[in-house]
């Protein structure tokens, strides 16, 4: 039986989660999360090349072809957008290089299809993803769990695809 | 008498202008400017790999040292913010893997360096860039324009390091 694997990112300037999920028919299992940590008193060109060299290592180990990442709440003010877009950035270059398929899921659209409800806690989230992939823990941090969580959304939800990526 | 080389980035998702400078004792002259255009057809990760190997071609070229890239105006809505981020972690990842020098600059410090207000409009900003790089024209399209500017900025405003660059 053929196994699909999914690369999850949680992006974000100080925390990028990562993790990512192998699917064998309707089998899911987590095979590796992590979390990158950048710290301000780095310069911005330096947080943003070790998020991009670290999902690229991670891309690189575990050979996924698909990606589920999460979508910006624009809720949030202009400064943490451009913070989080940043780090969006320099994830989705590495992505895009190794002509991973994108799926992009709102907070919303994950939590529906973690939990089956679009107001579930991350407590709820966190319980549903040590389930669902068969862990003896709630895997940690946060930002980790989050991109697992991204990572089964993507796998239940697949379809779209970038086609300028496969033209290379 | 040595030479230092500067490219400046004006950071968008649908047009990032950029434009290389050389300083040669109190001379400086425009080597080359440019603008990536990308449209909201594409994926957005299609997007960011073009800003991103588009400017790193730019830095293969011309080998410059140092960055002078635009800071985000926060009174842009977060939704601009978060694009705007993204075309700046697909630069500034591109800067870091050349071990370039970064400095950050206000729209007002720009002006401020340019025309010696921080209230000067687009048209007096485009008109010294012009003289002050003995150009026979108004650089266009205006994102390239800008990116001169802000690296006629870093050329006079230079002086941070990103210390992790340094090391590799």
């Amino acid at each position: 039986m053929s196994s699909l694997i999914i690369l999850g990112i949680d992006p974000g300037l100080a925390h990028t989660g990562w993790g990512v999920i192998e699917q064998v028919g309707a089998r899911r299992h987590a095979l590796a999360y992590g979390c990158v940590a950048t710290s301000s008193r780095e310069e911005t060109a330096c947080r943003l090349k070790r998020i991009h060299d670290e999902i690229s290592e991670v891309i690189k180990r575990y050979h996924p072809t698909e990606l589920g990442i999460e979508a910006v709440y624009f809720g949030s003010n202009a400064k943490s957008a451009l913070a989080t877009g940043e780090a969006r950035g320099a994830a989705l270059v590495a992505a895009a290089y190794q002509q991973i398929e994108v799926g992009e899921y709102s907070p919303t659209q994950i939590k529906q299809t973690i939990v089956g409800t679009g107001t579930a806690t991350k407590e709820q989230i966190q319980y549903m993803v040590k389930a669902m992939l068969g862990l003896d823990h709630v895997p940690t941090p946060d930002h980790a769990a989050d991109a697992l969580a991204a990572a089964i959304c993507r796998a239940q939800l697949r379809g779209s695809f970038c086609d300028c990526l496969s033209e290379r």
